[in-house]
């Protein structure tokens, strides 16, 4: 399956990624893009880049997209992800190869029209290359196969009604709840189910290659801050569950329903209003994670782990 | 303790009513106010004066008040609890009072300029009322104590983002939330955990008085409702929390959190937005209530309806 | 014809009183209420009786009303009127009469319950008063004429978009607009036409009573602060428009149109959506005033004024 | 001077380009992009091209842009345009060149990037190529020289608040308003001073060249749907404006205001709300157009038809 990837990366991004380039994961993954969102979009893109050369991604593109949101002010959130986005691991001073130079907006637009088969977008950011793609060219959506997404929730994190990813770009996710295509929505509902916790650093630890210490160190970087910021227990590997989906779809419970995006709200700007009860009638356009098997979820993220031993 | 019971019965604002003037309750009921919510407010006005005369409720004066919200156009719940607002039970043809020629609004400003102590107001319908009084006599809010109402949550039931009360007056609540106002919410996060089931209706049915009886007619017709309506495996007896804390402080779990009510948006009218991570870096306004003590609930219910047998 | 004043006075109140109570008014002034606006409403109603002193108008009774808009909270305009909103003349220093103990809201639905010919209201300052009588008591709308006000426009004065009346209380303005009963509204479109001048001032002096003197006082105060303020060549007594309409139908000009309340945009609250092009398919509720014979206004001005002097 | 012409074309785009492609006209046209509009994008790209062939536009790039708004559905106004959106005059079938393969997004990103002086943008239909392309590179911003577009105004025509192009697409406007790029705009306030009348289609038949004959039919379709839609006495020619003030910046008049989009309102969705009372305290972003020297605009007009019988 053809997968882009785009994302922040962010601590959980890049456990997404890494779990996608896994010797365990079947995903052909065609590129990844990269959106302003924990961080300025150029460090974002830096760390893709420095990702690729911790697991050895060297022949997948990286293209840099949006630098703002498609109408507000853009937001930051440097208390989660640190001043570089991917505080805590010791990472390589400079990439390997450097991003393509073709903008991300293009280089999805590129790959639709391009493939063969439908491409599954899988994005882990606010939506605004996603967006911007789908405003720019529309008629990229008949080669979209899902569109596999974390963000939003019935609840919020970034305000008490609004997820960070949505909230960044409201009117992005508008436009890809809006479009037609089917949404796989991974919000808060789920994720925040989705722990890490010390044992599970202390698991990576055993498995002790590079790649599990690199996660190693990001979790424990990620746990403090969730800690800090929001005294959790653990740290919610929120992107990850979007690539541990595709990898096996047996772990993940979903409801199909319809979820609307507020942009006018004055306390509600960025929340995804998930029709659980179904009182809206509308049509669903949504599969909403509900919860997950645990057991099956974790499995899969030491195999992948211990993948990047061989 | 003085209260003002302002609902709009209602089967659960009834059994609040029962709760409150049960042998075993330390409340002065001062009145009961009525207000259009679940059905039209002459019809919950005639609820009321028929559960007194139930009840024995003689000597408490009932007002009826708003007929409509502040701003917006009405809504009404009849799926919920049928045409006449409390359908299930047999009722009195005729109550045996009247209610008073006072409008609600008055009744609520003249109580309160009169009281020599404080007096709590407990909402278990829209806040027309509530809110109405506070913009037509902002001095009473030196002699409200608080304001212990059954309204909002974290997620909705009305849409997806709004509960019932709130989302029929949500200017009203914006009035009450911002009045400076000691307030204790009993959302849907809590009340959603006090369910009665067959096992409730078995246990009103032994103890057989005619109260306990009447409670039991209400719950069968209101058990059915949220099954056929929301699927539910009981019927959450929302109001009767907020009385249920009054006589017995210990039940409930309390967060001390800011929440503002949404007007403005697309999607979420009517959502009060709570802000349990304290990301907003609003003051609290709002004592929300998180969680209860089963056993205490039931036993504090299961007594006060024993106690009409005497 | 049966009026009630509804007011915030306010130098063109005061004028709009003065020509309701001048010999050549048919006008039978049931009441003056009073409203929270320019400055705050006890500032209003002590205005209200000072210029009942000034033109003897001793037995009509002066309501006072709302501190404070239904839902928003207030705002106050004294950069137009001054401190004691009505800065200019010598006022006497205690009036001789006292308000009603009667709340201008319950002033409002008891007159128009209990008069046998509908009323004609005639707000001058935000709509709260009319708007809470309204909601308290629907069944006031049989009874009441017309709503002659001041307010809106297509354009503002106190944002880009809202004019002040509206604009204190967008909310109030909404339930009168869409309240059903006949509104006819001086907005700035007309209200800017009808601009008092050192001419006007000229005249009064020559008239030479101690009403005209009074009006000359104001006028003075009041075209200065529109030159400071907004660089206009003149004083627009804009809610003396409502007035002069009663006394001479045939003075303005008006299209039937309809006119919604905008109450949730970010830089056009308060605004009143005119739709003179008859865009939106909506049935007119509203006779909207879009110019005057200024002959015809000011020899009824002059008029009204010189009939103080018998 | 350096211009893109970025439009809908729609009758007044048509007169808008004649005017820049006049022998009288200093303009170096970098090429023109189409937009959503008026009609579908496919629609206006044929009618530029068409328009390109009759005045001769031969070396002038035509690219075509964004077919949709970049948030909201699209909205479409064939009532004043007709259903090619260029109603009235014959067209040739078949237009002689192609439009390019390139995105206006992209011609415009690559054309500011490409030249070494700043161009000036001249967007005569929704602004959604232009934010799309401020969004997509940010980095364009230092090579605009000033966007001089038609739209908007203090009152509507599409709804009673928004202007056509506004309303279209709100949140682009909102974009290209914040953008901090010098916005000279003509608004509804001058483009409706500016009419063709039946004089005008006399002028152009005495001139009697291709060209000014095509303007002539042009014009006799447009005022008749001004007519019947509006009850206008004659044709604005809206669009026009823009290049007539490139032409000669002595024809209108400006003031330097603040002007903030409306994208959240009930009623008003699509406004500019322009504070020419400064009462915002908002720092101007905007020149708006006030009025005109009509002597001026018309002898220009009629001097750029002429040019084309040379
Ligand atoms: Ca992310
Ligand atoms: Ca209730
Ligand atoms: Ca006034
Ligand atoms: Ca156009």
């Amino acid at each position: 399956m053809k997968v882009i990837l785009d994302c922040d990366p962010g601590h959980d991004d890049a456990i997404a990624i890494i779990l996608a380039a896994s010797k365990i994961s079947p995903l052909d993954i065609v590129g990844i893009t990269t959106v302003s969102g924990n961080v300025e979009v150029e460090k974002n893109t830096l760390n893709a880049l420095k990702i690729c050369d911790i697991i050895g991604l060297d022949d997948v593109p990286v293209a840099q997209g949006a630098t703002r949101p498609m109408v507000k002010k853009s937001e930051i959130a440097e208390e989660i992800h640190g001043e570089t986005g991917l505080d805590g691991p010791n990472l390589p001073l400079t990439p390997k190869k450097a991003a393509t130079s073709q903008h991300a907006i293009d280089f999805i637009i590129e790959q639709l029209h391009n493939s063969a088969e439908p491409i599954t977008l899988v994005p882990t950011g606010p939506l605004t290359n996603i967006a911007m793609a789908l405003v720019k060219d529309p008629s990229i959506k008949k080669n979209i196969n899902e569109i596999v997404l974390m963000g939003g929730g019935t609840f919020g994190n970034w305000t008490p009604a609004a997820e960070f990813n949505i909230y960044v770009d409201a009117e992005a996710a508008k436009v890809v709840f809006e479009s037609g295509i089917l949404i796989r929505m991974f919000g808060l509902d789920v994720t925040h189910q989705v722990l890490a916790t010390k044992e599970t650093v202390g698991h990576l630890r055993e498995i002790n290659n590079p790649v599990s210490e690199f996660v190693a160190e990001l979790l424990v970087f990620f746990m403090q801050a969730y800690k800090d910021h929001f005294d959790f227990p653990g740290g919610p590997i929120h992107d990850a569950c979007t690539v541990a989906h595709l990898l096996d779809p047996t772990i993940f419970e979903f409801e199909h329903v319809h979820v609307a995006i507020e942009t006018k709200g004055e306390h509600t700007y960025g929340m995804t209003a998930v029709d659980r009860l179904g009182v809206t009638g509308r049509e669903p356009n949504t599969y909403f994670a509900t919860g997950l098997d645990q057991g099956k979820f974790w499995r899969l993220f030491k195999k992948a782990m211990e993948s990047y031993s061989d």
